[in-house]
């Protein structure tokens, strides 16, 4: 069965009335479902994680635009998390049964879709993106729904979809393709920052390490250890098992030991069985292995 | 969801009509969905794989009884496998939201509606036999169809549901609750097969090994290499990751690396997610971190 993953973040997170009228949308779509939602009050916005597949994700986000439109206006919005639009990012993550071109494919429908129907502009961005400078999400965001009007101007800001300015209400819409996140954090047995710090340095791609690798380090003041605090933006390409191997020689050149590691949110299952894998020197290992994926598929199956 | 698997072993792997006959029984029931079969000629044996809960599963087994002593006879059966019962054994596995008690519970439900429906004497094994000389299925099974009418007049062979001899031609069948199988391989780096032998004897509950693991030496003649195999009967309790650093530790004092492993058949996730979890030294790590977990739970929620 094809299951697309979206995690649309939207510049409300104070109103529930309003974030309840908008998330509706979802829940009244048929063959979307729902699986979590978080306001945050300070940050005035809320992101909604539901999947369906290409048929049904555009019926869900067309009725959640014109519910968001409706009830959120940027012009009065605050909130300490950058924004630009009402809705703000919409972006498709494959899950099952569906590829990143799929995903592609189906960030233009629904970025042509949003412009047309409601006129706000959009961006594509990661993997949607072929202009390698307009595929980071804060570079497109940076300047905010304030900076929009004279952003716009520049003629290498012109959106992908939709009118040469922003929607007065609902700014503009950053829609795209990307790989599931993972969030991957490895404690160290020692109190000295420095030691994680310049471990996190070296194993982030930035730094010359692992290309897909985001890291940094961080106290955790009560256990008095550090962490080296990750995010996994391509799990596939690096994966948790190199990073922490990696992590566990850079450690062992101070004496200091990797004490533990923490999972935060929901992370692919792919991403551990192919740890398993990899420490068990697996040789035949491939998904369907896997008891609960046969079981899934024949299931899937019947509901068909 | 509920999920109980259930791998009913039947004495008939030569004739194809009779084996569909049979395995429709699992197709046509509401709530049953079959995963798998495999029918072997020289075994004259066929494994069928399928899943339901406690309301479904007795339904399909009602209809496949009827069907299988309709079609098969031991007096004329012939094979290489081992074998006491036209249907010769139906263990119950949990695999998702039931417990190994759901499982007991429900194979002596089911054992007691075949003896009275059919008449045919039914054993409990594993789990569901509360005898310690009971539990093991070579030991039930010894003799085999042709021995039944002797070793049922032994009192200690009394069935635990059923008439005191065997039925004529259906004979007796072995019911009960069991973990799921994992055939789980470790690939040494040596041609000896001496070291893959002492290895094995080491490491299964036997020889003072992990309890839940029976282990042998195999040579694998065109690698050039030995391989311990083994049947890890209790994954949760004697986990592959452990039986594996076992291996790799008793291996290293001869010298010999490990140099690969192989997964036989299905593994439950579990099995996966926990040796990734202990290796990746995971302080949170619950199967409510897995994305798919979460997926198939709000579905599954839909479906009801």
């Amino acid at each position: 069965m094809e299951i697309i993953e979206c995690i649309i973040n939207i510049s409300e997170g104070q109103n529930k009335e309003n974030v309840e009228h908008v998330i509706d949308a979802v829940r009244q779509t048929a063959g979307c479902f729902l699986l979590d939602f978080s306001s945050d009050a300070d940050h005035n916005r809320t992101v909604i994680t539901f999947i369906g597949n290409r048929q049904s994700l555009p019926v869900a986000i067309r009725e959640l635009y014109k519910r968001a439109l409706d009830r959120i206006d940027l012009r009065q919005h605050k909130g300490e998390h950058p924004r630009m639009g009402a809705v703000d990012v919409v972006p498709f993550v494959p899950i099952q049964d569906a590829t990143m071109e799929d995903c592609i494919a189906l960030s233009k429908q629904v970025g042509a879709m949003i412009a047309n129907e409601f006129k706000v502009p959009v961006y594509l961005y990661e993997e949607s993106q072929a202009n390698p400078d307009r595929k980071n999400l804060a570079k497109i965001r940076k300047g905010e729904f304030e900076g929009l009007p004279a952003k716009m101007k520049q003629p290498e800001w012109k959106p992908d979809f939709g009118p040469a300015e922003p929607h007065v209400s609902a700014g503009a819409s950053v829609v795209g393709a990307r790989m599931p996140l993972v969030a991957f954090n490895v404690n160290l047995g020692t109190p000295d920052i420095k030691i994680a710090d310049t471990i996190a340095r070296n194993v982030r791609g930035i730094g010359g390490g692992l290309q897909f690798v985001k890291a940094m380090g961080v106290e955790l003041k009560e256990r008095k250890i550090v962490q080296i605090s990750m995010n996994m933006v391509n799990y596939k390409k690096s994966p948790l098992f190199r990073v922490f191997e990696m992590i566990k020689s850079e450690a062992a050149r101070y004496g200091v030991p990797v004490v533990g590691s923490e999972i935060i949110g929901l992370l692919p299952q792919d991403a551990l069985f192919e740890t398993a894998e990899f420490y068990l020197r697996c040789e035949n290992y491939t998904p369907a292995c896997v008891l609960e994926n046969k079981i899934n598929g024949v299931l899937y199956q019947a509901i068909k």
